[in-house]
């Protein structure tokens, strides 16, 4: 298998030869954006997420995955109680008799309705589909209430962290393949969280509270959220301040360790369930590679209600210069562990334990895109191999019966909807089209029994017999 | 380029090679159907689906189309009188503040919008996308409430007839190559249908309503469409009958001819008009070789509203067994030329021509997916090359070890997510899943710095040095 699926490697090569920098501002500038908070894709934007996409979705294959897919709307009902604050969100469709219908809000939730609805007790799955979100739609960092995800899942019992390391495996795999700079992901469970919410003294009604404001420590300080722990959600400072020691530490193994031997946190049940699991993954991890990759992070909290053991999160490296100017790409990948998510959809409430990941794609579309502008990139949009021309007027019929035979046999073949166009007019039709052969057909030619093949970049011109015509065509694409 | 596009050949021959037979009942009793008229796509399911989109793809390709992406909701208002009497299945969403959103009921509007909201004169475009109509589901014939469209058009002032022609090419191409039997495509003109209801002695405020009827005569008989239109649009009965003179005409170009001497339509400006074109068109269709394919047809009407000119839709032809059983597999591509939508989206209402198709694969999925059950056919729903197996306890580190170095080098691999599972599981796992390869690696291996390799197929053992193993694999499979 070429490692791009089927495009060509000079394509994506140019595509991405750029890529190798690092990611410098992601604004936007969408002249397609519309006040409701999404937008067109172009056909330049179409193909560089049909790239991106291939790759995403030939990584998931090569893990072994199927391909699912749902309907854009759920049953209301389905989707509340999953999304914690993050429900206000939610799109509903208008009460027009029937169901009371909402728009999907993310790929994990529909994921686990249909393997409790279908009584599935294992699968591998990918899906690619949009989700929509009634967020302020903040265009500057590739956010739209209309977004694509690429979400890969692993429902089943199965011995412990062998999956959760197969995710962060694809993730690496991915990241690396789009060489979208240095990254990281940091890796934390839910366990471990509760565990230090609760050594610490934080009241198990506020647990989730807390959490939603830990997750905020991407975006705002931790003086910011302490404040916010005391003063919106009543906790005790010393709590707060017992809470503040432990999100400043990362690491790797070696944090695990640490931790392990903590003095509070040593006495729980669930951190030191969390703990195990992390060290096993850890080393699975080494096993595959790129532990190198991973950094175990307290901080990281991960919104979503549903988790329940092992979360992840890629985050882009900054250079030194981009951290000056206090720039924040984001997450661009991330996941985890949500073992009670199908129970909830089960009359029973029979669990299938899953672990995934999403690929925040948009988030690279936006990368990739503002790098091919700020690099000037030409992009072509369509992919003809062929250009029939004619220098001679009255020539429209031979011209489309000369298509036909081109299109009949495969080859990708265009002409102009004209009479009679100018030569010069089709001519520079392929190279603004980037179109690599012109086949010209004429009076002399017809004489002759014979046709010109013409390359566009070279302007080098053949005379070929009619009949081979084809055959010759189909032998320079196989070169080219 | 290969025929069908990334596929390979044998997969998709042992896919389709049933499709030669003529197509039979079209009911498929859906386990994955849901109350609100949607469903889910199963692996099996998505397989199907995403070969014949390959295929359509492929050919929008071939005619140099680039691919646009809309989002799946649009202002209300821009969705309102398009499309007649249909605009009451139209999906709204829920006022929660912020403009009125509308679910896009098909791909056609959205494009016309981008056009005049991007000023784009001129534009080859395809689109692949779900729409959504609010209609009783009839899950017999294939039809949901969300279903995948498939669209081709050209925008642009060209030459008459030549973007028109390859529309049909294009149907011919798709319907030919996907071989769901014998098909026709009808073929007929809004200007001609005008003309005719004008010299038959329909008042012009009720060309609409009597179009619409004419669009029922594929699902009920002509004595019903006349009956509506005396009882209910208040005809008088002698003007429905020359409309059914009309309407029963079916032929190729002589029927043009014998249209063109008819004494009361030739009388007729619009009329003349349309089969002018009409008359152009065949000669082009006749130039791609398609003209025995496509039929004029003066009872086709389509029921949109925004067609201006020529319309087309292409039915699977039954075989004299299922006319008896008097089975209807309908319309399975359509579509037609829209000269005047684009200007309703313009401030100043600049026109742009359009003319373009509408594949509908949800019907085709249909009818290949109940041909695959009633031939029991297997389908493969990963793609996976390689499984990773061991006979002996405490291999799971080697094996973890061996499958990232399989993915890092490109190739699609799986493993058991268990400690120490057992060796015939494993296999039974190959066979089950049609994966071609296995590698065992055991404690004897390890030692000999060797790895057996396996043909699931033929189950014969090889043993290759450990260091040979990702170079033995990639030359099998690219020899397989």
């Amino acid at each position: 298998m070429p490692p791009f699926g089927f495009l060509h490697m000079r394509v994506w090569a140019s595509l991405f030869g750029q890529l190798l920098r690092s990611p410098r501002a992601v604004c936007i500038r969408e002249v397609h954006f519309h006040s409701q908070g999404t937008r067109d894709l172009s056909p330049q934007q179409m193909v560089v997420r049909e790239k991106i996409l291939d790759m995403v979705v030939g990584c998931f294959k090569r893990h072994g995955a199927k391909r699912l897919d749902t309907p854009a709307f759920e049953l209301k009902e389905m989707l509340t109680e999953k999304y914690g604050e993050d429900s206000g969100l939610i799109y509903d469709l208008k009460d027009q008799g029937g169901e009371l219908l909402s728009l999907r809000y993310d790929l994990t939730v529909p994921f686990a309705r249909y393997l409790a609805m279908n009584k599935v007790k294992k699968m591998k799955r990918y899906h690619v589909g949009k989700v929509w979100r009634r967020e302020s739609p903040t265009i500057v960092q590739g956010r739209y209430r209309e977004f694509c995800q690429c979400d890969f899942d692993i429902a089943g019992q199965f011995d412990p962290m062998i999956p959760d390391a197969e995710c962060l495996k694809i993730m690496c795999e991915i990241l690396s393949g789009l060489q979208l700079g240095d990254f990281i992901i940091k890796v934390n469970d839910r366990r471990v969280l509760d565990g230090m919410f609760a050594v610490c003294g934080v009241p198990e009604s506020k647990f989730h509270a807390i959490c939603s404001l830990i997750d905020k420590l991407d975006k705002i300080s931790w003086k910011d959220v302490r404040h916010e722990m005391v003063a919106k959600k009543g906790l005790a400072p010393e709590v707060a301040d017992r809470i503040g020691d432990y999100v400043q530490c990362h690491g790797g193994v070696s944090l695990i360790e640490q931790m392990f031997q903590d003095p509070r946190l040593s006495q729980n049940k669930q951190a030191l369930d969390g703990l195990g699991d992390l060290k096993l993954l850890f080393e699975y991890l080494t096993l595959f590679g790129i532990a190198e990759k991973i950094s175990f992070d307290l901080s990281l909290a991960r919104g979503l209600d549903y988790y329940t053991g092992v979360i992840y999160e890629a985050v882009l490296l900054q250079t030194p210069a981009q951290a000056q100017e206090s720039f924040n790409v984001g997450s661009v990948a991330a996941g985890g562990r949500y073992d009670k998510l199908v129970g909830m959809f089960d009359p029973k409430g029979h669990k299938v334990p899953c672990v995934g990941l999403s690929i925040g794609v948009e988030r690279i579309f936006s990368i990739v895109e503002q790098r091919m502008k700020t690099f000037g990139q030409k992009i072509r949009t369509t992919e003809t191999q062929v250009f029939v021309a004619t220098p001679q007027k009255n020539f429209l019929h031979e011209r489309l019966k000369l298509i036909a035979e081109l299109w009949d046999a495969g080859i990708k073949a265009e002409l102009l909807y004209k009479n009679n166009p100018k030569l010069l007019t089709q001519l520079h039709y392929c190279e603004d089209m980037g179109i690599p052969l012109v086949v010209i057909i004429g009076e002399q030619e017809m004489k002759e029994g014979i046709i010109k093949l013409r390359s566009v970049a070279s302007r080098e011109e053949v005379a070929i017999k009619r009949e081979n015509l084809v055959a010759e065509i189909q032998k320079r694409l196989s070169e080219s």
